[in-house]
């Protein structure tokens, strides 16, 4: 069984990657960009070739699914790079293909904000794709980079759906009855994504969380076993958003970059600005089997339990990641 | 019998690409920067996917030696893709691999002026190679970007060869015996290059031409049966600086960028500015055809024809364009 976590923003370090081998994780979904624009965003691929050249016995750069099975044998972690925002691409759909080249896999159309492409989670009015964010899906759909709708409006994601001729992702996020959070998402978005080939990741990240950091690995559990029966189990997989060993200026980055002077905070609050504590049973990496063997618990069949643990991601890899046929 | 020529800056177009194809040429080396910054450079590696994409049947994109025998057997040409002054990378050597991915394959440590890294043949004190240059190369070697010393100075190119740790080459110039120019290089030059398994590419620019463009066919392929009796027919190849239908501000690009209010005639003068006419032979690239028959005349060996038409720089890709092993 394939363990893919496909939304990390960890701390980076040796210590993050043993953990990823120690918890058998084969292929991780990093994100490189937050509000970055083309050049920081490049500097942020250099800083992964220094720890590909640095933990080679760890870690190696992904840029297909056959990577997820190169690090397999050879007891690593394939990393796979993509952006929360389109910022990398600023307003140059060039880019999109040069992105891809240098690996990006995952690029969200909007970060809780309006984008160039598409209206984000927190604004007050969705507007949908944009004219440059049709232009753009249709580029990402020709070289191979997945459209990734999870801090994206619903009227933006549903249209994205549409618009887009291949599947595309929420890559972390929670079913919004499960827990209303504002970045969860409601069943009509979830199935616009999963009906037309997408899946959904789902995410660890307290705030998105029924009960939060006291959230119980059963309830986590029976929720992807409820959005099983509703979407198809095939169209389900993780995206932990773990940002281990963050300082909380990086969730003030995340949540602010430079496009507000006051200070925004997002699904936190002015008493509980930074990250919340993860649950118990989802510390990091290791913490994989702990969900598997609670899958198996409340009676999902060994068959979804390794759909959901990774090979649903392996899948949706072998058939997004390269050009169009 | 592969004909690849390893260096041409002509201003793109179908009709070029078509005599590409008229001229069976399975690669070329193409010039994307001479002082264009990181950000520039994209432009142009975007503006060559655009191409790759409006004419899928003349060209495709080369990465690597078996790209050439992809391209053959499409009936396409393979284009490579290479900087003549190391302004891309600026003063980040992270943006080495940074480049690679993108696809370049041959970086010239200078272009005729001092760089970050080393001399260029018009200055007048030759330092050698610099201290960013000495990791440079080494990041070089690394990833497999070939290190190019046509516009450097003696000294430099001479300890380039030393200090590289893969072999090094001379894309496109001409032995300084058979034609004094300044950009044509001295047997010893050639021969630091060449005993440390790296190539020359004989430049078809008639400033580098003996009776610049009245050169004969036959003086020529005289001078490289010279060279091959010198330095080894294995170590030679083409690389024709072919600089079709450019306008003459294009020349001036190449000679003052931006670093001078001044204008400098290079090669030329104030009475003749501009891009010299080509030999009557050799015109344009359906012309590699006369070379390889002129080659044959004056008594090269078939094997050596071959070799230098193209089977020397494709072993050449096939060793140096990957990760050190």
């Amino acid at each position: 069984m394939r363990i893919i976590d496909n939304l990390q923003y960890a701390n980076w370090s040796e210590k993050i990657f043993r953990q990823m081998r120690a918890g058998g994780v084969d292929a991780v979904h990093v994100t490189i960009a937050y509000h970055e624009n083309f050049r920081e965003t490049v500097l942020n691929f250099e800083q992964w070739n220094r720890w590909f050249e640095t933990y080679p016995d760890l870690i190696m750069k992904g840029l297909t699914a056959e990577d997820v099975d190169r690090a397999r044998a050879s007891n690593r972690t394939a990393i796979f790079f993509g952006f929360q925002n389109p910022s990398p691409i600023e307003d140059d759909i060039g880019l999109v293909e040069i992105v891809h080249s240098l690996g990006a896999r995952f690029m969200q159309l909007s970060y809780n904000n309006q984008s160039l492409l598409a209206t984000g989670c927190y604004e007050a009015e969705d507007s949908g794709i944009t004219r440059m964010g049709r232009q753009v899906i249709g580029e990402m759909n020709r070289v191979g980079l997945v459209v990734d709708m999870s801090h994206s409006a619903d009227r933006s994601t549903i249209e994205a759906a549409e618009i887009s001729t291949r599947p595309i992702t929420i890559t972390h996020a929670n079913p919004y009855e499960w827990q209303p959070a504002l970045r969860n998402k409601r069943p009509e978005v979830i199935k616009a994504v999963t009906e037309a080939g997408g899946m959904i990741g789902f995410s660890l990240y307290p705030h998105h969380l029924k009960d939060k950091s006291a959230c119980t690995l059963e309830s986590f559990c029976q929720m992807i076993a409820e959005a099983a029966a509703r979407y198809g189990a095939q169209h389900l997989g993780l995206g932990s958003d773990l940002c281990q060993d963050q300082p909380d200026r990086v969730v003030e980055w995340m949540r602010v970059g430079r496009w507000s002077k006051a200070i925004d905070y997002g699904e936190g609050s002015a008493s509980a600005p930074g990250f919340p504590p993860m649950p118990s049973w989802f510390q990091d990496n290791r913490d994989f089997g702990n969900i598997a063997e609670g899958l198996r618990k409340i009676g999902m069949s060994e068959l979804e339990v390794a759909g959901i643990m990774g090979e649903n991601w392996y899948r949706f890899y072998q058939e997004n990641f390269g050009a169009k046929a």
